[in-house]
Order: structure tokens, then sequence, then C-alpha cells
């Protein structure tokens, strides 16, 4: 059954539909099973939906629900231990000898079922949706074999079956090489990485494709034949680009007509115009970047003057970010890259959607979907200002409160 | 009615007793209407608590409840407008003409009633017991004023009457001159301060007094003549200390016997010798540095090797730490200030308590209050990796789960 006609009364809207916050005191918002029909102030509601039934929101703050747009939420087990022990002094080595690192996440997600998968994930993926999250992206790439790469996926998206939330899937399996192909990276790529791409696709488990290019992971070289891949089976890419130097992997992306470049600390300016030029989503990842202690911040004052959209998101993952609160996501984007709160909410709304390529969503307008979070607050900036804290009343999810 | 006695059982119990975790796996937990009788592996359940009606914890991690032993919690207002200026490229200067900074709570807290302070606070103080808080200190400080400091404490006392908490009150008149006392602050020490003290405690409003001994606040002989007047009227004291500079007001809480003295990010090694031969708790206060953006992290190591017991607290406060989340504390105490898991969990408890002066909690031994959280963890490392999400399973208070 298909939800009824419904108008929200009562809230204060915060449309992000222009360059700031959009707000409309005292607003209505109207909505059938297309999506959203009309929003405006109370006093303004036309004929055609003032018979609509009314739902009041007692005045609180609307806005479009939360998109979590860069997420590695499906994994097996968890590297406490390993935080534990570089806590407690041990170096790098230390840790690779006791079988810590990206391996140690791989070794435990490779003996995980799916139904092991699923269930360690869905008390994450509640936390996000607690928080008013409605979209939330989710990576392979701790499988690094055909069989594993395709379990994640196949586990992602029975996600978004068992939970009120719409999962887009994207394939990382050139997220590193496994131990078996250590210094063998073209034939990695080669022998695992396209034919699990194309196992997956063929499959229905692929909305894009991603890849790490870092001195650590992948070359330039070794992404584009991935790209390569993904644009002869039509799926658009993505790139964990300049975390840890600068490789020219945005440039790179931005080639591809990329829908985002994420992480991006090490970006130039050269890098910035290309993306700018492509129309590619900067994904800002500050969970990453407290995480590791990281002191250089990606040059959001150039993102900004070029008019690259900069979204946010928790980048949730065992090892480097294990974060589950887009709000947090949020407040860091502000306390450490001096965002505004008006552009943090944008980077999980409405950039964010854009950075998934999906462009019915992310604003309170007549024609997108009524994906919507109402918080007990009263100004937007709250969200990014408040620490450790979750003000949502409820979602309402294509209309449906 | 009391409980009746009852017997946890099938848990992994953090008892924090010894240097370490004190992990005992598979542990069985005998309550009493008086508190803990027994602690131990459940293959040498004694035949006295063998009989205790049973509660199954399903396997899950039980650590002493959470204590939060640093707070400004109550409060009028928010700063979210402030945050947002700031970020917009506004001057401290222009803030302030704004009517930003401490001035703009001050305001905000008298013109509320005790009502509204109690309605802002409780949704922060249920986040906290969200995350199973037990016990939450909580300042006095910006009323400033004698009327609005008893307010903010009456607020307090009445917050733990109305949910499942229990408040310690601090009394901090002395945590900044109001506008009309301005370079006038013996004068506000004098003529509100003091007396404000001494009706709050006359009214059984204060559990202890602090300070905040600062260039922007008061200096060590203002804060001397409040910490005269506490031990006059056999009141314990902390104090706000070295968070900005060191002004040596570790030194001097130390000889008045502080509880503790909070935040400490400059202070040199004679002040830790002066807490560690006193027996004062070290605050770890590290949402404050993160907000400020601070640069010099507090003489962990120091305190350390000394054996200064660290508590870690959330400092919720409007201004320099939003935060609302124990448990991202304890986080931020690790990745900030490189505390370990254990460090982070003995101080959330364990030193706490002491922080506090409270002997009768923040481990699980006989004896002491059973106050018990459950975790949906295998271990107690992953409560200080974990950033932005809640594993709590439930709070066990004075045996009552
Ligand atoms: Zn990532
Ligand atoms: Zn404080």
């Amino acid at each position: 059954m298909r939800q009824p006609n419904s108008l929200f009364v009562n809230c204060r809207a915060a449309t992000l539909t222009g360059p700031d916050y959009g707000l409309i005191d005292d607003a209505a918002i109207a909505v059938t099973p297309d999506g959203i029909l009309w929003v405006g102030p109370r006093s303004d509601i036309p004929a055609a939906v003032a018979t609509f039934p009314q739902t009041d929101l007692g005045g609180r703050l609307v806005t479009p629900a939360l998109i979590d747009c860069h997420t590695h939420v499906v994994h097996g087990g968890n590297r406490a231990g390993e935080f534990e022990m570089r806590l407690k002094g041990a170096s790098y080595e230390e840790v690779a000898r006791a079988g810590g690192g990206i391996v140690s996440t791989v070794r435990a997600t490779r003996a995980a079922r799916e139904e092991d998968l699923i269930a360690s994930t869905l008390p994450r993926v509640d936390a996000m949706i607690a928080e008013g999250v409605a979209v939330i992206e989710i990576k392979s790439g701790y499988g690094l074999d055909i069989e594993t790469e395709l379990r994640m996926l196949r586990a992602a998206r029975r996600i978004g079956e068992l939970r009120p939330v719409e999962v887009h899937t994207t394939f990382l399996g050139a997220h590193a090489a496994p131990a078996d192909y250590k210094g063998r990276e073209d034939a990695y790529i080669e022998e695992i990485c396209l034919p699990a791409l194309r196992a997956a696709h063929a499959e229905g488990l692929v909305d894009a494709v991603d890849g790490f290019c870092e001195g650590i992971a992948f070359t330039p070289a070794q992404i584009a034949r991935v790209f390569d891949a993904a644009q002869a089976l039509g799926l658009p890419v993505k790139l964990h680009a300049e975390q840890l130097s600068n490789l020219g992997g945005a440039a790179l992306a931005a080639r591809y007509g990329a829908l985002s470049a994420d992480h991006l600390e090490y970006l130039d300016e050269a890098g910035v115009k290309a993306m700018a030029e492509a129309g590619s989503v900067a994904v800002i990842l500050p969970g990453a970047f407290y995480t590791l202690r990281e002191t250089k911040a990606p040059p959001i004052e150039l993102l900004r003057a070029h008019g690259v959209p900069m979204a946010v998101a928790t980048d949730m993952n065992p090892g480097s970010s294990p974060m589950c609160s887009p709000l947090l996501a949020m407040n860091m984007a502000c306390t450490l890259f001096r965002m505004t709160p008006e552009e943090a909410l944008m980077g999980a709304t409405r950039h964010a959607a854009r950075a998934l390529g999906l462009a019915d969503r992310g604003t309170i307008v007549p024609g997108n979907r009524a994906d919507l979070a109402v918080w007990n607050l009263e100004h937007p900036a709250e969200l990014a200002y408040r620490i450790g804290f979750n003000p949502l009343h409820q979602r309402i999810i294509g209309g449906r409160s």
C-alpha cells in the first residue's frame, strides 16, 4: 500500500535549495506518493494541498534526511585490539607481526558468512538510521578475493532489504593487494579485481566502482585499468585520492567523470580545478584525519573558491575511522577543517546525494523524494555544533512518518 | 521496596580492581540490597549465593557503570550561533560584540526559570544515562549572581530526583566575573561568590567547591579565598587549573587537599608531584582541547610516572565542549592524548569515583554499590575504540536491572 497524501505543518524547514540553509519559518510540506509536491510558508498553502491530512511537527526543525555517501560499514571483526596495542606503545611493525592492520580485517571478513557480516553490520547501520540517515553507501574491499568481494556486496544489498534505508553499493576490489599478491599488484588487478568486478556486476551488485590510489595501494595506471573496466560496464567511478600523498588521483578520477574524489588532504589546485571541470564532488572524511592524527587538512578554501561541492561522510571502517555518526562527521568537518555548519549539512544531504549520482533527494524541493529528518532543535547550525548528542525526533521516509 | 538478592551470570566482567581491566571470563556477580556481595568465575560460585535468583547476561561485557565527574550540563541556551559565526570568519571581538561568549550563556541562564533549566538539561542527561552513566557531577557557574547560582544547583539536585542518576553538585561561583564586576574580581568574590556559596551550602546544595584559575578568570589568591571559605564549611575543593597557562593552580589545589585538578594542559612536573602527594585526581577533559583546537596536551606520561590517578570526563558545556558522550571523551583521551583504553575506562569509572570522593563505586568488588553497565561488546578496549556508537545493552543500578 502506498502512503496517502499528507501535509506536514508547524515546523521550521531547512530546504537547502539555495546557497544557504534556505530556512522557512512556520513551514508546511505537502507530500504525495510521488514525493514532495509543495513546500513553503504555512500562510501560503495552496488550496490543492490544504485538504491533505495534516501532521503537526511541534515546531521542530526539518531537514532533508541525511545521506552517508562513503562507508566501509560491512566488514568482519574489529580492530580494538590493535588500537589498544598501539596506545600501549607497539610500533606499526609489531602490530603487523601480531596480525594487525587491514589484513586482520580481510581475514575476519573472509571467515565470515554472509549472515555473520549482516549481523555484525546491522547495529552500526541502526546507529546511522537513528541519526536520521536514509541512504548509505557501502563498499566492498575487505575480501580481495572474488568470492568474498561478492559476499560483502550481497550482504550490503540484503541490509537495504532488512532495514528502512537505501543502500548504494560500491565495488572496491582495488582497496589493497592481499598478502599473496604483494608486489604483484598488476596481477591482482587482472586476476582478481577485474574478474570480481565483472562477476559482481553480472549479479547486479554494483552501483559504482572505487579504488585506493596511494603509495601503499595502487598506482594511477592500475586505477585507470579498473576505471576502464568500469566504463566498459557503464558504471560510474569514484576514488580514494590524495589522502596521504599527491599522486594526481583526483585529476585521474575527473578524467573519468567521477562522481567523487574522497579524502583529498593532499589535493593541489590543479586537482581542484580538474574536479570543478568534471563536476566531481569532494567527499570530506574527517573521521580518518582525526583517528590517524593527520595534520594536513584538505584544501577547503580552494574547493570553495572553485565551486567544488563538498560532501561529508563517516568513512565508517574498522581501522582508520571506526565512527558510526554522520553528525559527528559534520562536527569534525567544522572543528577540524573549518567548514561552516551550513556546508557540513549540505555535505551530509544535498552534496552527498550528488556524490551518489542521486538527483532526486538531498533538498526539500517539489519533485524530490520525501525523505526528511525531524530534529528537536531550533536552528540547523546546532546539528554540527553538538558533539555526541542525537537530537533526532523522527525520520520521514518516502513521505511516511 | 528494596530489590531482592540476585546473581548475574554468563558475562565477562571487567572489575577494574587491579592495575589492569581485571577481566574475569564467564563471571558471576552476586548482589544483595547492600551492594556487591561476591564476584568471580562462575565455576567458583560459593554455596551462599548459588541459590540467588539468576539473571543471564548473554555473554556480554560488564563494567562498573560510568561516572561523568566534570560537567556544566545545567545551563540556559546554546552557543550554536557563535560556533557558526566563528566558522564563517568572525573574530572573537565580533563574536563578543554580537553578545557571544560565556556572557551569552550567563544571560540565557539568568533568564531561565528552574523548570526551564531542568527541561533543557534533561535531554543531555538522558544521553549520558543512555551511555551507561550512573553518576553525574553538575557545576553551577553560569549565574554569577546569588539567585541564579542557587537556581542552577537546585535544578541539578532536582534532575537527580527526576532521573535514575546520582547527581553530585559543585559550586562554581568563581567561574568568571560577570560584566558588572570586570576588573573588580576581588569584589565579586567577596560580594557575590562567597555569599552565594554560604547560601547554597545552607540550603544543602553543595557537595564540593570549584574555581577557574586562569588569566581570563581568577588569580591563585582569589581562588585561595574561595577555598578558605569552602574549608570553613567543611566542603572539599577542586579546580579548573592549567588549561591555557600555568599559574600553579594544581599545586594550590593540592595544598587544600583537592579532590581533583581538572584540564591540566599546562601542568608542569612540580604540579604533578604536588598532586601525587595530595592524592588529587587529574581530570582529563579532551572535549575542550578538541573544540578549542589546542595543541598542548596534558602531561599524561608525567602523571602516569608519578602515579596520579587520571579521570576522564565530558566537561559538557555550551562553549568549549558541547559534548554529551562520555564514551567519546574516552576515545578522545586515547586518540588525542595517547591514554590507553584501559586508562580511559578507569578514568570514567574508578578514578572518576575518586574525583568525586566516592569510595564505594567505580570498581566491581564486594562491598561496592552494584552500579554496573552491560555492553554488547566482547572486550573493554572496544569502549574507547568506537566513535559515535553506543554499545550499551543496559544499566544495572543498585542491583536493579
Ligand atoms: Zn574509505
Ligand atoms: Zn569545566
